[in-house]
């Protein structure tokens, strides 16, 4: 890894130095800090009752066509929270229906995409539209977040889906268990299968080198369920080489990204030679099963149980001890969870865990001259 | 491991000589074979044809109550391909039903529960009632199954689900992705989830002892999905002690047992220190990785990936080749897939796969003086 994490490197032009030495930019760079920084995936979701009542009026697509209004979403778990970094209010799934792909979100069954990839001619008549001329909206939205945070000192993420968790909605229409279709397609017909990826890799370098140019300061991948869906040889052969190529494209960002999956444990050492300055990891393993396999020269965000915040508070204090505790002693840790934070969620939970988190890892940092 | 594996006992009371020493028993427990044994996870299911027309015009609800018919299909893929076992047609949801679960399937969506456990109060309102009582029709159906097979020389397997994974229909009522509800309980409760998994302990020690008692030659527990829902420290916390009780109380048996889950490739050594003679895994490491971590003086079954037989037969045959290649050298391995076979998946490739799976074990451990 080069380029994005090194030491005086100007980062995405344009982002203030007071954003650059935030704590998270800091641990993603692997520099000390005073606190671990704290982020939570989905943190502007269904949990938040401003968001529900928000939803309750408009559809997705109409806030996705919405700069100011994403832009608002954004920023609400900044107002109730302490949080270390805003990721920008968008979905993982228009960049399909900019390639032409017909999407909608189905209230009851989620996104659904009614002309699904059934052929290798199918994939062939898809489009690699700009991200500027198709995703605008979403750029837009960066560009106002980013503004209003800046006075905050706090940066923006950007985030894309990886190439194979887009290309299974593509082939399956909508969410899956099995991933038969997408992995009969990947089998049967594996020249198409690389056209499929290639292209999505174009798309979503794109799509994501633009997020950083509108401001966003650090860029995440989610590859939500690759390891639900594929075992390690699979992801070796038909993910790797894609997701690596789309990582040495992000290079050009000068920001770091974060490689996230899920149930990748048993390969997580695999998905990390992918690329990305951070690896986020799932809450199926402890941090420090996790710390061991990706080794010391990338930062590691995670890695708690969403369902942890469900519990009780002494419950979900220890888990995010025994996270910090499993962290400390070398750098680069961001806090977060293993995966998006749960509709059912208590937003007491919320405010609590992130001033846990800033408390104890202060005291712990405290302790140790400031250098974990 | 004692008991059911060791040389010279006498097995489930009045299995036949020729049962006993049947390719699939001998592998079970680790004794020589001529060829390795494979049968296939729901063989039985709605990948054959046969079995769909059936399931046109009865429910599941009417099979399961009709002994001739489930022992009718559980025989049906025994006449179509050379497999070395059957494995009961039943459900792992009914003995909810007999706790006092109001269960019913849903045509698309899968098993229903219209009165899930919300409370600890829930858990204390469950029956323990005897399988005798209310599981007749499935150990009748074993009865029948039995003397069938006894003409043919192949065993029979009975099965039920995990506590865990039974616990976690019984919260959710349904499938889940998030298993957010049961987690919810686990972690708020825990006097009560101790209840409910010993509760769901001692009536599924009961049932599978019945079906020993009624005929199976041996017995397989399914966790399945345990390893998407819970990382490894829940599940030594919530789920081993009780799997470790059941697997104790299931050694009166005398039957080789075979414990299956997925998702656990991370802290298979921990699911494998429940119990077991046989560690069913699942299809998303390769066969050598899990074979390292449980250890020779367990016997191994798997792990075909169920996607694989929707793959050209070169494909196929090349990763079934290369699970027997990780199994060569020691004794111990049953071929299957490391899942349910998919609806999808064409009968031709299932009676290849079978043929060659017996044809190259031949090979192999002929080349090796019969002993692997």
């Amino acid at each position: 890894m080069s380029g994005p994490g090194r030491e005086g490197s100007p980062g995405a032009a344009g982002t203030s130095e007071r954003v650059q030495s935030s704590a998270f930019l800091r641990a993603c760079r692997r520099e000390p800090v005073a606190f671990t920084p704290v982020w939570l995936m989905r943190q502007a979701g269904r949990y938040l009752p401003e968001y529900r009542a928000l939803r309750e009026r408009r559809s997705m697509v109409e806030i996705l066509a919405n700069p100011e209004l994403a832009a608002e979403i954004t920023l609400l778990p900044m107002k109730r929270f302490e949080l270390d970094a805003a990721i920008i209010y968008a979905d993982i799934l228009p960049p399909l229906a900019a390639m032409g792909l017909d999407l909608s979100f189905d209230r009851a069954e989620g996104p659904v995409i009614q002309n699904p990839i059934r052929s290798a001619r199918d994939i062939d008549l898809l489009a690699a539209p700009s991200a500027e001329e198709t995703m605008g909206a979403t750029l837009e939205a960066v560009r106002i977040v980013r503004s209003e945070l800046d006075a905050l000192g706090k940066p923006l993420i950007g985030f894309a889906g990886a190439p194979f968790t887009l290309a299974s909605y593509a082939i399956e229409g909508g969410a899956s268990r099995s991933y038969a279709k997408t992995k009969t397609l990947m089998l049967r017909e594996p020249a198409a299968w690389r056209r499929l990826m290639s292209k999505l890799v174009t798309v979503q370098a794109d799509y994501l080198l633009a997020q950083a140019k509108a401001g966003a300061s650090a860029l995440q991948l989610f590859d939500s369920w690759v390891g639900i869906a594929l075992g390690a040889p699979d992801y070796e052969r038909y993910v790797l080489p894609y997701n690596r190529r789309l990582f040495e494209a992000l290079r050009a960002a000068r920001v770091p990204v974060v490689n996230f999956s899920t149930g990748t444990a048993a390969y997580i050492e695999r998905v990390a030679e992918a690329g990305g300055e951070v690896i986020g990891v799932d809450w199926r393993m402890p941090l420090g099963y996790y710390r061991e396999r990706i080794g010391a020269e990338r930062a590691i965000q995670g890695n708690l149980d969403p369902c942890a915040l469900l519990a009780p508070w002494t419950e979900l204090r220890a888990r995010a001890d025994g996270i910090l505790e499993a962290a400390a002693g070398r750098l680069g840790h961001v806090f977060n969870l293993g995966h998006g934070i749960l509709p059912e969620t208590p937003v007491d939970a919320v405010a609590r865990l992130v001033d846990h988190v800033h408390a104890r890892s202060r005291e712990r940092l405290d302790g140790d001259g400031g250098r974990k």
